[in-house]
């Protein structure tokens, strides 16, 4: 038997694999979740709010109801029907043929980058990107073309079409058009309509994440996606993990037909491309029709919260520092006086008041040195009280900086 | 709105991708799957057997008590615990720090395949394989090296021995020693013993996928696996799958330690490294303590199949048909005369008795040409019965031919 000490320069892996380290963030995700911790670091769905009875019975329902809940089979169709309701309420036409499941839309977003990315070919991203999408990237040592998402001016869509006008062909564009991850912003619908209108011009596809737009909490609901203004050029991923819960795994894209099978191979090949039992159990959740209570149940919550969060920072904050005022997801985006560095700050935060945030340098891209005076806030974890006495501690972190 | 009528050549998609079709198989399996069709074609466990009940116990107790069942949380460290105690009971002695849970033993096999692989080098596999390890491969445009594995004589380890002095560096063997998926074989111990030591040898990886070695059927049980025989050199892939259930979606490997943050990080990227729901009611199964008996029933019920199985075979094939005798696993390798061609022989099936199974081409490396006298029958999805019906109606088939 022999002891499993290899050292990394010895294994035998790709090389790129071979480059991987511990991530620091993973280290700093330790302390941060410690007890104590006044966090409003993790991008988290408040556990409290989940339709846990609701689930409970679906699981139960779904075990004793159908013949073959928990073995191997195709898609399920009225899981896909169910989801051309929602995308329906969401302002997007489709049809179930469109529709393909996914393990979270974590997965919708691998599957598509396998399926439009050649390796070291370019992609085009905002300057403050969801970090789990950079990582998606990184096996493909992509080159990595950015676009300002200015925090108080939104995408800067001239500086868009000047690249595409130059001649940049970027496999794809990926943004989030509501509840911006980390930024918390929306894009206004001229923008949306600009944007779409470029994809269309270049033939360059939008991979549109849409994790966090079905959380809105203004009257009149959110914008429509951008998939609504477009079929063929926007691939749209959606997820039930924000509006239901994380651990059951469950998202979807909306595409093209065409890209359908090539979707079911690519997962086929990743983790198999059956029916899953959590699957079973959304369906059975949403046959039960408690989603729409559901829903407004917890935007009435996080509404609540957001507002908490922005009095919060309103009263608690020095001046220098400015935040954006989000419409839908889950996070608020602080900015301080440009050359403070939040890397730094965190660390001090933890240590001298106990409170945490995700520093802006986790959101840039390559090493993020544009994103490092930013700082990404979450308000769906926590209850008021405790968003508050966050935010207290952290003003008073950034008073003594 | 545009229609999403766009042709496949006109897809922006990377090339790999664009050459995929929809495949054959899909479609024959439409057909298998008609009622009124004898099926020993798929891999399918039997869903009668699944532990229903103890599973919705296990998932009304995992959502009643623990707080967080449905939230994104850290890898269930006593899941990992549970899965140390099975494989001790497989003769493998690994410490929860090697053991990396996965969505099914077949991301264990694409995760790992992701971390060892880079474009265009070099695997060495068998020449009859798992056909969803190739889909595994597909992407990555591997140079596709393989050594004979005979359903008679066994793994060619004198080939394997050449090719590796000939200089030859694959990045991974993958490799199946018990219940082999399609020929039902296992590997005898001093095939394993050799195999091993040519790994240490020439420092070359194997991938050992062990997703049937709990289902064996002989006093005494199965032989150890390879990764009994050296931690360093073989990867273990395990599942769930085929002994609770697949659309649970749990699996593991077994790494050095040294292999599980990047494991992590590139599952991170995959499906998100959360514990998901089915992980807690697995963990609550196993806790129950009724996976020994399970499994014993599991066992009893398809050694009987097994043995049915055989005995139609002996009655109701003609002379010049020889078949495996499994002790694990799910299937039996049946091998025609050659030149036989058992893709064309499964439509004449279909079409006249009603009967399916898989062709051996569907499991050739690059094409299949030397499978495809060569078919697939599976005896854990019928009954006995069935399986009988099934093999009298094969018979009927052959003899026509």
């Amino acid at each position: 038997m022999t002891a499993s000490s290899t050292s990394s320069s010895e294994l035998p892996l790709a090389s790129w694999a071979r480059r991987l380290a511990p991530s620091a963030i993973q280290d700093m995700l330790q302390i941060i979740t410690r007890p104590g911790v006044f966090s409003l670091a993790l991008g988290l769905p408040a556990a409290e709010l989940f339709p846990t009875e609701g689930m409970a019975e679906a699981a139960a329902r779904v075990l004793a109801e159908q013949v073959g809940a928990l073995q191997y089979s195709p898609t399920l169709e009225p899981l896909r029907e169910q989801v051309v309701a929602l995308m329906a309420k969401r302002g997007v036409r489709c049809s179930t043929s469109q529709v393909f499941l996914t393990t979270g839309a974590q997965q919708g977003l691998n599957l598509l980058t396998r399926l439009l990315l050649e390796p070291g070919q370019t992609v085009l991203l905002e300057d403050r990107v969801y970090s789990g999408f950079q990582q998606v990237l990184d096996p493909f040592q992509a080159r990595r073309l950015t676009v300002r998402r200015d925090a108080r001016t939104g995408l800067d869509l001239d500086g868009l079409a000047s690249l595409l006008a130059s001649g940049e062909r970027p496999a794809f564009f990926y943004t989030m058009s509501d509840g911006h991850n980390p930024l918390g912003t929306s894009l206004a619908m001229d923008a949306r309509e600009r944007l779409v209108g470029l994809a269309r011009e270049y033939r360059m596809p939008i991979i549109e994440d849409d994790a966090y737009g079905l959380l809105h909490y203004e009257e009149g609901g959110a914008l429509p996606p951008l998939r609504s203004l477009d079929a063929q050029w926007v691939y749209y991923v959606g997820s039930f993990s924000k509006i239901l819960a994380p651990a059951l795994r469950v998202g979807w894209v909306v595409v093209p037909e065409s890209l359908v099978f090539r979707l079911a191979t690519v997962k086929e090949s990743s983790d198999i491309d059956t029916a899953t039992f959590t699957q079973r159990m959304v369906l059975s959740f949403l046959q039960s029709g408690k989603l729409e209570a559901h829903l407004t149940r917890l935007r009435g919550e996080y509404r609540l919260r957001r507002d908490t969060l922005l009095r919060a920072l309103e009263t608690h904050l020095p001046a220098g520092a400015s935040w954006t005022k989000p419409t839908s997801g889950m996070f608020v985006w602080v900015e301080l006086p440009e050359g403070s560095d939040t890397t730094v700050l965190l660390a001090r935060a933890l240590e001298t008041q106990q409170v945490a945030f995700l520093p802006g340098q986790a959101f840039g891209v390559s090493g993020g040195r544009s994103a490092s005076h930013g700082l990404r806030l979450n308000f769906s974890n926590c209850d008021p009280a405790r968003i508050e006495e966050a935010v207290r501690r952290l003003g008073t972190v950034l008073r003594a900086a």
